[in-house]
Order: structure tokens, then sequence, then C-alpha cells
């Protein structure tokens, strides 16, 4: 909790424990991006009235699913780099079977997995980044292929200062190499930066390694019937409903 | 040399070769960025008036060739990764020493250090960026500091789509893995990217590995009683003026 001057104003969370905030870490998929309506659109858009029935925010919520089983599996073999593409790839059609889908050929597939280096911000998080540009470092730190970062911020045009991705560190959050990469790439402390992510696993990862933490709430991140965990929790640094109320909260 | 059309208008060098050019990687220290006046300045600033004799661009030009030489005793030793400010803080005393500068402290040497951290843009950079930003990816390919290059570019506003250094490569400028690690990071072939550069050391180890090459001429590099190389060369896809000059020649 934010301590409290003299005159009852909270202190600035960037300003507490004697080192001030100079960077933000944010991650990509989910919390800065909206990726269950631009993926689901892109499969409507593809599939075009073929999946008459398809459930498509299931498929991609068990499309994400998959993607987080294979990440465990990739790092528990250690079989060398694999691409977050092929990852979504590989663990596309086993989902399409799962769902009864069989209308996609495998040039639709590959498109269709290239919607993850497409996904749309959310609406708070152009605003929400310019206003914390002035004050503060901005980058990514994102499980994502460094490639799918920088189209899917230069279709935006989210003003990172950086953007460091899984791929540089060779290892996947939350392993502590990824978040000790950006700290020693940003050239400061881990005090001295704040992990941002809708996923308690990653800035808590974060926070173990001396990093402050923003948790930011995205309740639709698997869609309205899903079930995102969007509780405030006092372990963190901040709480926020979006990049607007991070900004507000971080004084900017 | 550029094809021509039918129309006589010579194809954009961007579109030769049936590859279409999709990002561009810039040079930082020099093509970018001119050190030798930024430099001297802040040496100004911190000596004020107590090294009244001082030659400070030769302190700068040596400086940077001692920069060169470390670089080189870097790589060959294989002794792990040292950090560009650790090498330059190491290769300044001595050459204080040569030019008979001794009025510097230990603090001011290393403040003096970190004026490579604020390295200016020459002012055709920002302009020139921005015209370039809207048709290709732009993205660093430095051998300074990942922090450097953060510092730099924030500071001046410089709109990059990625960072990428010899500190993510493991590697310094000219060996081929930086430039195989960019082309990577961005997803794409060597063919659909120029690097561009002041220095033909640097475009020429990227044109071997089949990156498209611009050089853009620098000559107030190494100051008005400099040497610098500004000669074109038939041998590189582009050469500049500068950035106005390339993005032009890019049709931008």
């Amino acid at each position: 909790m934010a301590e409290i001057l003299t005159n009852g104003t909270p202190a600035a969370p960037c300003c507490m424990m004697g080192l001030v905030t100079k960077a933000l870490l944010f991650d990509v998929q989910g919390t800065a991006t909206d990726f269950l309506s631009t993926v689901r659109g892109e499969a409507q858009r593809i599939s075009v009235g073929r999946c008459p029935g398809a459930d498509w925010p299931e498929v991609v919520r068990r499309w994400r699913a998959g993607y987080f089983a294979a990440l465990d599996a990739a790092q528990s073999r250690e079989r060398g780099w694999v691409s977050v593409h092929s990852v979504y790839r590989e663990a596309l059609d086993p989902v399409l079977d799962e769902c009864g889908i069989a209308g996609l050929s495998d040039a639709e597939r590959e498109e269709l997995t290239l919607a993850w280096q497409r996904l749309r911000p959310w609406p708070d998080v152009l605003p929400g980044l310019i206003r914390l540009k002035g004050a503060f470092t901005l980058a990514t730190l994102s499980n994502a292929d460094v490639s799918a970062v920088v189209n899917i911020s230069k279709r935006a045009g989210l003003p990172w200062d950086a953007i460091f991705a899984a791929e540089m560190a060779g290892v996947f959050k939350p392993e502590p190499a990824i978040y000790r990469m950006a700290a020693t790439y940003l050239g400061l402390e881990p005090a001295e930066i704040m992990m941002v992510a809708s996923h308690k696993y990653d800035i808590r990862a974060a926070g173990e390694l001396g990093f402050r933490t923003a948790f930011v709430a995205r309740p639709l991140e698997f869609g309205v019937d899903g079930d995102a965990d969007v509780a405030y929790s006092d372990e963190f640094d901040i709480n926020a409903s979006d990049f607007g109320d991070l900004a507000e909260q971080l004084g900017c």
C-alpha cells in the first residue's frame, strides 16, 4: 500500500522505497491487446460463412490454452528455440478438430495463425501509453515473437521505446532470465522498473525478482463468457482498471 | 544502379530484385547521431574552463579510435560481454593522458562517458525517419549498449519500431551474427532489409549477407578537421547525402 505523506496525499507509487520508477514493462497478448476479438474476427472473415455453427470465442480460448501447454512443453524439452508463430500453428489443428471445424485449408489455417501478429490494442492502450511516455521509458516484455510485437505495435502506433521479447532471452515468461534481461538492457535496477500485466503469474514472477508490479484488469480477455481473473490484490504495487487508470495512479 | 521502367522512371530501389524492401536498419553512432559535437560539448561543460588548451575534437577522435581498438580486443578475447559504456570509460584515461589533460576527476570522467548515451541526432534524422516510417519498419542496429540507444532515442524522439543492438547478439558489427539476428527478429529475408550507415565496413558486411545497402555521407562525423570517407560508390544500392535524401530515393 502506498505510504501517506504528511499532507494526506498518498505517495506516488513511482517514488516508493527510495528508488524512482523509471521504466514500465508491458505484457502484450491480453494486457495490451484484445486477442479474443481480433482472432475471432479473423476467423469469421477467413471462414466466411462456411463454419456456421462454430463457437469462435471457444476456439480462441482453447487455442490460447493449447499455446500455453505447448510453451510449457517447449521449456521442459529445451530443444532449442521455437517461434511462437509455429507454436500457435501447431496448436490450431487439434483445437479445430475438438470443435468439429473441418472446413479450413492449410493456407487458411496459416492465415488465421497470422492473426496473432495483428492483435488490436484495447481502446485505452494508445491514449494511456501516450500519457505515460513523457514520464517513463516504455517497453514490451512479451512471450510473442519479436516480429509479432513489432507488427502489432506498428499497425496500432503503440509508442514503445523498446521491444523486448522472450525470443531475445531464449526463455519464456515467467522464467527469471527474461525479466533480468529487460533490466540489463534498460541499464536499471529491478526496483526502478514496473512490470504491467493482466496475468498474475507474470507480475508475481517479476515481483519476486524485485520489480514493481502493476495489475491491470482485463475482464473481457477471454470474452463475455470467459473467466478472466480480475480481482485486485494488495500484493501488487498498483491495481488498475485500464492503462488510463494506470497513468492516473502514476501521476501522469 | 536502379533499373529503368518503360516510362523512363527509375524503379524505386525498394522494389529491385523481386523482393520489396520492408525494413531499414540504422547504425546509430555517427550515422544517426553527431557524436563529435555532443561529446565535445559535454567535455567543455564538465571541464568548464579548467582545460583551456584542450583540443576536444581531437580527444573525441582519439577516444572513438580507442573504442574501436577495445571492441576488436573484446571480440578476440571472447571473455564474455563487455558493456560499451565500460569500453568507453576504460578508453578515456589513456586518451586524456596522451592529450595532456589532467584536470578531470573520476566522477567527471564517468559523467563525460555518459555523453555517449546522450548523443544528439543530425538535424536531418528526425524528419527523415518520420518520412520513412509510413513505408518501412525502422530499427536500429547499433554496437552501442541497448540502454544507450534507448536513452538517445527517447531524448530525441526518434520513432524506431524496434531497437536492436550488439548486446542482444553477443557480438559486435561487422560480425555476421548480428545482421542475421536482426533479420530473424524482423521475420524477414535479408533481401527485404536495407542496412543504412555512414561506415562502409558496416554496410559491406550486411551486403555480403544479402542485405540491401544504403550509404549516407556524414562529412562532419569527425569534425571539420576530420577525414570522414564520404565517397559514393556503385557497390551500394543507395548513396545518400542525408536521411531526407534517403527518404526521397526510397519514394517516401
